[in-house]
């Protein structure tokens, strides 16, 4: 029975003070690697094990996947960074504060940009130094791909192929396979495998620190699924 | 101009207690973290960045590897882990107490087998619950390929073919390279790099916490070598 289990990295810096982060390098707050901890703990205690990890290029997930590893004694496995796992890209709203965003646009607006699927933000500028085409890690990529600013949907257009070109043919060879990422890469991993409407995806969220765990069917797909929560 | 750093990991948990670890999973002591940020530190100042990194699959050099990247802020760069940049294999000898070992079989013995380049320690038996073939981490490998004993000649052929068809070709691509390892490991592959005689290794060790940076020519070949020490 092939598993695969999606965690996600827990508070942030920036959760805690309460400003949007999308590919901005945030990092783990003391809750945050608390969290990773537990995962990692529940893991181990459940008896799982992995032959490959993927995360993103952003030190939020790939410091909660060093940690759960830690725990489970599996640091040696492979580990693949891909940017296409990274956060939703939050255009004009990264490093914003929240509240002030409210306050400027209405409480209305935001949430619609935060659980639209279709509504992506205010995008920022190629020039704008915040953006990926002045980062060095994403100097490899074609620039065509790079986003200015994402809804859940177009950001679907990433993690979904990578999903499909990458993890899945892993998944299918025999390997049980542990993902570490974000709130929306891994909402819109949840609507791709359950098959979600649009509407049923705005509402949906999955916790941090408690790993959500997919038992694959003989045809890769999921067969059953439940959350590894704390005794 | 191409950079090659490598990076011996510092005092682990068996360093402290005096014993051989060689493949035994040993995690860093307090100390051996601090020399990690050391190192870390050390290439963060000097401006250096990285484009691949590589480590072995035993904890304590993916540590050190994790403690310098974060230190440089640099997480998000690929990062290969491979059996072949293990410590050298330790045979019956892992896990034994050095000053034991000395008394049992004579000073001269042990340091034979600790410096000498073609003898050496006992073997274990493929049988014996610490062989590599009771380790999950080794079951994709070609039994042929695992050692039971290993001399710094013997460990050698599986080091330098790793650094030749993996890493050198990372290097004539144009990448800057990183390679947190084994004392022996970096032994050997000083030994390669310098050309150094099967004597002149015997005395060589590579100091941990401090990177040794090979700047290469057109060629590839090793132009200019030094430590990068603090001040």
């Amino acid at each position: 029975m092939n598993k695969l289990v999606l965690i996600r990295h827990g508070q942030s810096e920036w959760n805690l003070e309460n400003r949007f982060t999308g590919w901005e390098d945030v990092d783990l707050s003391e809750q945050g690697r608390a969290e990773a901890l537990q995962a990692g703990q529940l893991l181990a205690k459940a008896g799982f094990t992995f032959d490959i990890a993927y995360t993103s290029v952003l030190k939020r997930a790939i410091k909660t996947l060093h940690i759960v590893l830690e725990a489970m004694d599996s640091l040696w496995i492979p580990e693949i960074k891909a940017w296409q796992l990274n956060e939703r890209y939050y255009g004009a709203l990264q490093g914003l504060n929240k509240a002030d965003t409210i306050t400027k646009y209405s409480a209305a607006q935001v949430l619609t940009w935060r659980r639209s699927f279709t509504v992506p933000p205010p995008a920022l500028t190629a020039e704008d130094i915040r953006s990926p085409f002045k980062d060095l890690r994403y100097a490899g990529i074609d620039p065509s791909l790079l986003p200015l600013t994402e809804s859940l949907e177009t950001m679907m257009k990433r993690v979904i192929p990578y999903y499909q070109n990458e993890i899945s043919p892993a998944l299918k060879s025999g390997k049980h396979i542990l993902i570490a990422a974000h709130g929306n890469t891994l909402r819109g991993l949840v609507k791709y495998l359950d098959q979600l409407s649009d509407e049923d995806i705005i509402n949906y969220e999955v916790p941090t620190g408690i790993p959500l765990v997919y038992e694959m069917d003989d045809s890769f797909l999921p067969l059953r699924k439940y959350f590894l929560r704390p005794e």
